[in-house]
């Protein structure tokens, strides 16, 4: 039961490590040294170069202008500055919008926070339903609770309030929501609109090409078009397994690397030519000229990709049952791809084509028929994960003892038993199982999104992000509301009745608001600052710089921009917006800690979208849809938990209002349109 | 506890009752005076007239020839005999899929019979469970309870039988289902290519025509079209608000057949010109010369049709905001009808043109907005009307009693006090509520779906037969499983663990297989061969015949064909799929009564369609969607149960087996093609 005070030193220490992120992001990005990791945007887009400062040598590495530390603050109103058309133009309208979804939080909750401290926290705060089961029970309150819904004594007519407050925060939500899915509509159709011609405007994905005996996937796709779209069909080109293709190209690249930077080192210093080894990275084999070596083996790989090149052209295993046609018009491609195309509504399946960076070209070739099975594999697969991932993660864990190393690996016992060692093994180890799950759920999650198979990158983010969400609901929220692992959750939830549930949910949620701020302070302020700080890849980038770098190009690929990357930070924001709605009316202290967290996200992901990622493909914002319906689901959790609350506070004859409520919030539901 | 005694005799009477209605029907389809009502379908298509024996007077009206009588039964084979293609020809896709419902149902439940009596029964039979706890608990137990999975007992192995048949009778519906999807697909298709050229065919209905202040509906559609679609569009025609028009029409319709009437009264007896009364319904007023009279009004109503054609024409009020759009080619209005118009994709809304018998005129001008909300305000009214039905049923019964007559109809007083006609309102007043409200329950029904905005008769009746077979999912078959009203099921439902509810079910199935044999012999049987016979039809043509046919332009309208009744006869049908599928296992003696009436609907039906039923419109089988999804979630629930009633025996541990099987179920789902 956390006070005042608790909160304070709690709050007093995450500041501390945000200002401390965030000052030393303002020192490091001063440096030159630095420039590539905190600015590569403006590299990819060739617009900065590495800085050639004509001062000292150190001050290619070091900032010694003493003014520019004066405002190192400064990067706050930069990033705030780009209006967003430019902003959209810079970084793409997906960056934009994703923006929208830090402001939307900050529209929502900042009405939200003056209602609730001007109404509810007054009406919460005149009762002393906890002061007298303080003196009765000897039950143990905290100042936060006082404020909170828990201080209004049972079946007290004050909670008429909190379920006026409820309507209108939920008539708010919903009022903003509409007007930002307005905007976001608008935007997206005057994006799609006024972008230039792309050859994906004029191309249609078309799958599920039926076999035919007599003729090539090419000739067949040719032959369907040219009857069923003579007037606009223009030119096709058939989907080609080209991973072996791939490789080599791949590999020619690194070989091409490794050429110029021999070269610039022969250039340097002509009076040596560089030599180097022929087996495993160099280190053995026959030591022969270096030049020679590369420019013989580029020749080969050159050679061999043109052979592989022929022998995909003919292969039938290489060609897909998929091609991208193109039309004259794009009307002819905007028909194609709406309409059915064969009587067989299973063949001949068309869509727009992704722009060719969004394309997820390993998808392209499963049939419809296992498409329907392996969504309904993977749902049953995600059920597991969400709800029985504890169980291989502990058993992981209990091999993961020292007796377990010291048995299976008896070699390791001299050092294993060394008192120092031994401690911090028994203290890191039981963890780590449960860090490195949660480290690579994400890419857990894609994987899933990928064996489903969807065509675009944008959709497996898209899928994987509402995985992501449903997880965290489960395993984040859930897990800390109602002490026990998911599993036992959903072993009691099937034992209870479905009346019993949102009280169950609803009775723990006021008391564990405490912990839900100290959370928000950790993963939402420090975690945010942490990410302007960009640490992984500050030291990655000069590890790289140190060890690896040998030419201009390979700088360029040691910068890691990273990108917004949706499936992982959508359903964080998606979780702040549910925490915020639940605990608008139980608990509106907790409302400024929200707002906090999406003020300073907007800030610093405007100021990384604008100078740091890089921008990996353009949706158009098709996820609007997705971020709309996860906050109206969250406002109708929201008022089922209220519901089971209030039912449990005397005031039950007030849930059929909040029903009547919870009604209302479908009705955004069935009015959202259609991106 | 029923003993197969009881079966025996309630399966006698309900025999006895529906050979009685075969037989009635037998002789007096032989009649000429019945000839109309009994095939209608061949008036209706011209290739019958009235019987114009050339006999006695008497043969004009009864069937004299012994010989017709001999060969009674006729009917069967007649009905069989006709071919499916000609069937198609004669009655429609519609009717023919239709059947082939009925033909499912044989399919599906042949082989499960055979399967269940060969394995299951035998399994069942040869324990002594129900015997032994006769022994010590006196329980009650009849014979029907020994063949069924009651008499296996707590915990035995043979359980695995019951688990793998679930298993076998799953693969088996989903096996027929997957095979009849597709053979009613090709149906379709054929259907759909093979027909004649049709004004619908190259029409697309437009909706949600925003409204334009310098251009009328009209121009804006056309110029719209012309923009977007100009080398198909052909023309167009604005749906108008004819509902006043419409009126006239029918008014001069009917004077047109009285002044028919008259003509041919006086060209009967020249002596005399036949006269009418100018005021109500002719019964008084100033006599005129009735072909006089009428010819005159004929001709003023003529006269304000025209002027009435003329205003909606151009009053700015009658002209809605949709279109019948026509284009040059089936491939234009395929386009059109399948590709969005506008940016926003809520204006400018095309499908498919309805054929004209099947569009809902009145639907025409809902806006898009408005749709959804009604079709929220429909869902909670249909919740509420499908779980507290009982409420207003029982508050009008309280009122309907001989004390509430008596205070508010004090003149009846004297009546009802007679003890005859007291006691015959005590009997028959209780239930009247209840038959009223089941009788106009799918009136209530398709209202509900005209107010939730369909534009087609058969989306009407295919939404009304889902809501139809969801009351009687609940208030047939849940009510008659487990004691109680809906209401008071949902309270306990609500209350009761999610776990519990398959198991509260399941226990209960086994106990209830005599009364749903008692329902199917009444129901499906008696019910069925009550069809045949068309008492009411036949009753009402007679009466209609002697008190109202002036013309035989009125004795044409007074035949009442009827029609197959989708939104009706459809959920019954699912009713007997979901008792078979839940009883298949649990209690195989079920079954053959189920076959039963699979098979004599096919010949009712089959001979109804052929000579009977007036196809009202003709949707291609767009329903067959709608009953492959509900026979598949019969199926899921009936494992469900299953699962349920395996886990009260002892048998636990098999029922994730039962799960698998469940999820089997998803696939034929996810198959599932849009038709």
């Amino acid at each position: 039961m956390a006070t005042f005070g608790d909160i304070g030193v709690a709050a007093g220490i995450n500041i501390l490590f945000s200002v401390a992120f965030l000052v030393a992001f303002a020192i490091l990005r001063l440096q030159p040294i630095n420039d590539r990791v905190y600015f590569p945007k403006w590299y990819l887009k060739g617009l900065r170069s590495s800085p050639t400062h004509t001062g000292s040598f150190v001050s290619k590495f070091v900032n010694l202008d003493w003014r520019s530390y004066v405002r190192f603050l400064n990067w706050v109103p930069d990033a705030l500055r780009m209006p967003e058309p430019e902003l959209i133009d810079h970084a793409g309208l997906d960056s934009a919008v994703y923006l929208r979804i830090y402001l939307l939080g900050l529209k929502i909750f900042v009405p939200v926070a003056l209602l609730s401290w001007a109404i509810l926290v007054p009406v919460n705060w005149t009762n002393n339903t906890l002061e007298k089961s303080l003196a009765t029970d000897k039950v143990q309150y905290s100042d936060i609770d006082k404020l909170s819904i828990s201080n209004v004594p049972y079946g007290s007519l004050r909670f008429w309030t909190h379920i006026v407050m409820a309507y209108a925060f939920t008539f708010w939500t919903c009022y903003t929501l509409r007007k930002e899915y307005a905007t976001v509509t608008t935007m997206r159709l005057h994006f799609l609109a006024s972008e230039r011609r792309r050859p994906d405007q004029f191309t249609v994905l078309v799958r599920n090409v039926p076999p035919d005996p007599d003729e090539s996937v090419s000739e067949l796709v040719e032959h369907f078009f040219l009857v069923n779209h003579p007037d606009h069909y223009l030119t096709h080109q058939v989907v080609i397994n080209a991973n072996k293709l791939a490789k080599l190209v791949k590999e020619k690249k690194s070989k091409q690397n490794w050429l110029d930077y021999y070269q610039i080192k022969y250039s340097r210093n002509q009076s040596q030519r560089p030599v180097t080894k022929t087996g495993f990275l160099g280190l053995w084999g026959e030591t022969v000229d270096a030049i020679d070596y590369q420019t013989a083996e580029i020749e080969r790989l050159s050679k061999e990709i043109a052979e592989e090149r022929e022998r995909m052209k003919t292969d039938p295993k290489c060609i897909m049952p998929a091609a991208f046609v193109s039309f004259r018009t794009r009307w002819g491609a905007a028909v194609c791809a709406q309409t059915q195309q064969s009587r067989n509504p299973t063949l001949w399946l068309t869509e727009w084509a992704s722009e060719p960076r969004d394309v997820y070209w390993d998808n392209l070739a499963i049939p419809y028929v296992s498409l329907s099975i392996r969504r309904l594999v993977i749902a049953v697969a995600f059920f597991f994960l969400t709800f029985f991932f504890m169980i291989p993660v502990t058993i992981v864990q209990s091999l993961a003892n020292i007796e377990g190393i010291e048995k299976r690996a008896p070699f390791l016992k001299p050092i294993i038993e060394i008192p120092f060692i031994k401690s911090v093994i028994q203290g890191f180890l039981p963890g780590i199982a449960l860090k490195i799950f949660l480290i690579v759920l994400p890419t857990i999650l894609m994987m899933m999104a990928k064996f489903e198979g969807f065509l675009s990158i944008s959709s497996l983010e898209r899928r994987a992000a509402m995985r992501y969400y449903i997880f965290n609901f489960v395993n984040v929220f859930l897990v800390s509301v109602i002490a026990g692992t998911a599993f036992q959750q959903l072993d009691s939830f099937l034992h209870q009745s479905a009346n019993e549930i949102p009280k169950t949910i609803g009775v723990a949620i006021p008391m564990k608001a405490t912990f839900f701020i100290t959370y928000v302070m950790v993963d939402g302020w420090a975690g945010v600052a942490g990410e302007i700080l960009r640490l992984k890849p500050l030291i990655f980038f000069h590890l790289k710089n140190f060890f690896l770098v040998k030419t201009e190009k390979d700088r360029e690929e040691a910068m890691d921009p990273g990108s917004i990357g949706f499936n992982t930070g959508e359903p964080q924001i998606q979780l702040y917006f549910l925490l915020g709605l639940v605990y608008a009316v139980v608990t509106p202290v907790f409302i400024p800690f929200i707002l906090v967290f999406f003020a300073l996200a907007y800030v610093v992901f405007r100021h990384q979208i604008i100078n740091v990622y890089n921008q990996e493909y353009e949706s158009a914002a098709a996820f609007w849809p997705d971020v709309h319906g996860r906050i109206i689901s969250a406002l109708v959790f929201s008022q089922l938990i209220l519901m089971g609350l209030m039912s449990t506070k005397g005031a039950a004859q007030s849930t059929p209002f909040l029903i009547a409520s919870s009604f209302d919030n479908l009705v955004p539901y069935f009015l959202q349109r259609p991106l």
